[in-house]
């Protein structure tokens, strides 16, 4: 009989539970975990990582009233498990599905949504303060990795806490690993700590020295002072302590006793603390253990032997780190940024190659774009690989280091349009909204593979800020359509000709248009298909020449249709003063849940048979065939 | 003689001097700044606290050749006197004169541009391994205050280079000051470095103590290594040493013989070095001395006794601060949040009457939002008073901490539009574009000062996210409409009505739309003004009703046109398929230089004259009256 299936219902249950069988609810859950996660797909290693210390949490603080906030949120699953949702594991990520990420409209227990890195602490200090203005006394619990203190906001953080010094707890969940193996000073300060026991080695020294000291004549004041201080400046996390911190560890964050005791500790004390837990990313399963990078987020796979059950395809980031290498070979002053990312972007081929000209920065958005502009400056080629939605992180460098001096960085906005399973956090539906307001920025989306691959070796000369954009995932099979290789800013491709309008269509939509064009044949409208190659500046001759044709133009991107391509081409129309008929698809003002593609284009009107349908309702005024 | 006027022409020309003579220059300097920015305004206490600094820089340092990056920028002064452009002080800040930051644009010298805070260490950064990429041998020097440190990517950036190790210096620039007093807890531990020599003094007990044991039993390997690590934790700077950055000083800035000294040894180590320097901000002249967050920018003042000459008006950051001050009187859970600006934003009024519930988080936009976020999940009513420009840096939180979670807080906007003498770095023309994307998020502009007020009254019982934005400065003398007091979201306020069509103006543009229709009726138009007094959501209804009885929309917004105001009306139009005649006015696709904001707008067009010609000319062909 199993304490999770039969015994466990409510997190105070977990009290009741004996060390013994703390271990062995532990041991259960791991096991459900790489089951269900392997028929599902999602995000294995971080949640094997934290088994014991998401139960220590249960063990010691209450659920009921204290608020534990995870940063980035995808080493929740233990926490769900544990709060009523065990049996929602097999629609883990799908559309209408259980998150992946922790979500207050999901459950009570959810005290902060996440998705993004490095939020937890000032969520949780928010939280710290509500409580002390309102004169309640629960306790609040950022549970953060060593990846995400890379990100700068947990830093500023840090530094407001420490100096308020604020009531709460940090737990440092510390497996040496972001998604990939982690980089920075702080990395290395922690290793030290974690390391051999150096500090513990060095206090014991000192210590039995002193205590060894004849009394008397030399145990002045000023020995006196240096007992201290030396106690002081051997207490490990100096790093913490420096900034006001309190620190505890680091302790064995697979070890319930020692985390129980230590967490109590730190419910306890009357101010900031931070625990430092030592957990192993992935543990538990000979796989995962092996290679926690590739267990991640992962897809459905094989529990056996770990393999995953799709066939690899290739993808966008692969195409584009791909192409950056090969202009690396040409060209010495091509250099690559990634920001704690270097397989997601497909730049690890970069890295591999030119590691002297490889930069990865860490969770580190805001550095990585002003890092660019740096390189920029003083006369490199930088690109820089990214996800749509981590470019938020950057905006403000984006516009103030590398548009307003106008330095030919290249920003390769990755996971543009639906991520999918990621959900609301994580979809890239406002990249072409935000940038295409900024000023000397040029951006561009590849209809296919190919088109990136050759816009990425025709930016090579492109001398000015560049954006190009493409989507996660690969292209159909079949779907190999003649791409362009040369560009002109300001100039789209028709692909085919209309004769009652165009459908201009932006990166991975241009597939999407062609189901559109027979769907309105099937209504008696003649559609061709433009290849809306830039985003900015959009082809203002061949929107004027459409116009004054008097054909319908109609725009498909997946991004918000406000300030996206469609506001450009509208606008465009507009400032010349003609009337055009612009209809306009794209997202409308809405975030995006979480689900495969398909799902979400029906879900948001997106899919064929809505677009065909409204089109024709706006040109035929009921005109049209069925 | 003076040596600043007369012997001194280029940077090496420094090299020259004696030790008195670079005192004697440093005077000049000091009287040459105070006497120039009482003429004409300017970030006075900054330079006055980095002239020993800049002239040592420049003593140890080869301009010709090596790269000086200031953070902020506004301590740049001192700089450009000793390149070349002693001359342009008279026109300093003005329209087409010499820039207060750093500008490539305008000398060699200037190595970056910057503006923002906390970027120097990046771009050094990209400078410094571009060196090593190409093989050159040059130094690379970011300048940067301890306020600016507390901005995440100036962490982001230290970690990135403790790990790396690559060359660089770093001259910490410690004022204890950002343009307010410092906080945080970076901020309490340099004080300690900076305190009563409390590590001299450990050291040396240590040292003493040790030099005191007897030799032989006790000096095992234990004990060596005893000494060694003592020795290690008692560096001061232990912090950044432990972020993989070797620590120098810290040193006085006002002592150009003690810090000549260290910079050359920075300058000759082979590895990222920090040169801890204690300034005093203002130093040199008695008020500034005095009051120095009060000259940290200043207007134009008497020279005799400091007081600044032209008479100080009612202004918007004032009123917004000051509402939010009666909210707290009658709502035990708004809480106000600045990042580094309680006076700039007018929140230093909320601080003083209730400091438990006014947090002051440093230079940290991302942090501010986040926290906001926590305060109202954990059911606080939160004001955020932030700079346009400043709210790029805090986009992500935005989006992903504070609407995604649709939640209550309320984000002042101060300094939207044309904040004038900054330029390029500081003018608030995007926060339209980049917020009007964001679903959840509501957006609105008050026509005057006490419609700001009862904006901010109306918004604590509106329950979403809410964005309210403000230009810099006050109202003209008699401008004292009558204001809205009750808002309903996506209404607009007609203020007149029209014939030929009607001025949409948000914000302070609804004063300059009463000299525009002015000027239209001498050319037979006759225009009514609407106050758009929600950008987001815009007035669907009057939209549709203008559009259907044929007038013409002409919007007028201190934004980019492009995600502005104009191109919310314009899309809202042609989604119902109405054929409206909107003219947009806004900034279009440019950055805004420095100057006088009437200046600015003659320069883009915006001025009244060309919005009628540009008016009269698209709506009459060539039919109007002159």
């Amino acid at each position: 009989m199993g304490i999770l299936r039969d015994r466990y219902r409510n997190p105070e249950d977990i009290k009741e539970l004996t060390m013994d069988e703390l271990y062995q609810l532990s041991d259960e859950i791991r096991a459900f975990l790489i089951e269900s996660v392997s028929k599902t797909g999602g995000h294995l290693a971080p949640n094997l990582g934290v088994v014991e210390l998401t139960v220590a949490l249960f063990n010691v603080f209450d659920l009921e009233k204290d608020r534990i906030i995870y940063d980035v949120g995808h080493q929740s699953y233990v926490h769900k498990m544990l709060t009523h949702r065990l049996d929602e594991f097999a629609k883990l990520r799908k559309y209408k599905g259980l998150s992946g990420f922790p979500k207050r409209d999901e459950s009570r227990y959810d005290a902060f949504d996440t998705g993004h890195s490095s939020t937890s602490i000032s969520a949780g200090l928010g939280y710290a303060r509500a409580r002390d203005i309102a004169g309640d006394d629960y306790n609040v619990i950022s549970v953060i990795g060593d990846g995400a203190l890379t990100g700068g906001m947990a830093f500023e953080a840090l530094n407001d806490l420490g100096f308020s010094k604020t009531r709460m707890v940090i737990v440092l969940n510390d497996n040496q690993m972001s998604i990939s193996r982690n980089v920075g000073g702080i990395s290395t300060y922690l290793s030290q700590l974690r390391g051999d026991n150096y500090y513990e080695k060095v206090k014991k020294d000192i210590q039995d020295t002193i205590d060894r000291m004849p009394m008397g004549r030399t145990l002045n004041t000023g020995m006196m002072r240096l007992k201290n201080s030396v106690k002081t400046m051997l207490v490990p996390g100096m790093l913490f302590e420096d900034m006001g911190l309190k620190y505890l560890g680091p302790v064995d964050g697979h070890n319930i006793k020692d985390m129980s005791k230590v967490l109590k500790v730190a419910r306890d004390f009357n101010g900031p603390v931070i625990v430092h837990v030592r957990t192993q990313k992935g543990r538990g399963y000979v796989a995962s253990e092996k290679r926690p990078d590739q267990f991640h987020g992962i897809a459905p796979f094989n529990k056996q032997n770990g393999e995953v059950v799709s066939k690899v395809k290739v993808t966008y980031s692969k195409v584009f780190g791909e192409a950056v290498t090969e202009l690396g070979r040409k060209n010495g002053k091509v250099c690559a940024i990634t920001a704690a990312m270097p397989d997601g972007t497909g730049l690890s081929a970069f890295k591999k190659e030119f590691p002297s000209r490889f930069f990865d920065v860490g969770i580190a958005e805001q550095h990585a774009a002003t890092l660019a502009a740096g390189l920029a400056v003083a006369g490199m080629k930088p690109y820089i690989g990214i996800y749509s939605t981590f470019l938020q992180r950057a905006y403000d460098q984006v516009i103030h280091d590398i548009c307003i001096q106008n330095l030919p960085v290249v920003i390769g906005i990755d996971r543009a349009g639906i991520v999918g399973d990621d959900g609301e956090t994580h979809q890239g539906i406002l990249d072409l909204s935000f940038l295409s307001a900024v000023p000397n920025l040029t951006i561009m989306a590849p209809k296919s593979l190919e088109e990136l691959h050759n816009m990425v070796m025709w930016s090579e000369t492109f001398n000015g800020p560049l954006a190009i954009r493409y989507p996660r995932g690969g292209d159909p099979a079949g779907f190999e359509p003649e791409a362009l290789a040369m560009f002109t800013p300001g100039k789209f491709e028709v692909i085919s000709e209309g004769i009652d309008g165009y459908i201009y269509a932006t990166g991975k939509m241009v597939q999407r248009a062609e189901a559109v064009v027979k769907g309105l044949e099937g209504r008696g409208l003649r559609f061709g298909i433009v290849n809306a190659c830039f985003i900015k500046p959009v082809d203002v001759e061949m929107i004027r020449k459409h116009s004054e044709e008097n054909k319908a133009i109609v725009t498909l991107e997946d991004n918000m249709v406000h300030g996206g391509l469609g506001s450009q081409v509208l606008e465009a129309a507009n400032d010349m003063g003609l009337p055009a008929k612009v209809i306009r698809f794209g997202f409308r003002d809405t975030f995006v849940v979480q689900g495969d593609p398909e799902s979400l284009y029906r879900h948001y009107g997106l899919d064929t048979d809505s677009v065909v349908r409204k089109i024709a309702e706006r040109l035929c005024e009921g005109d049209c065939d069925e």
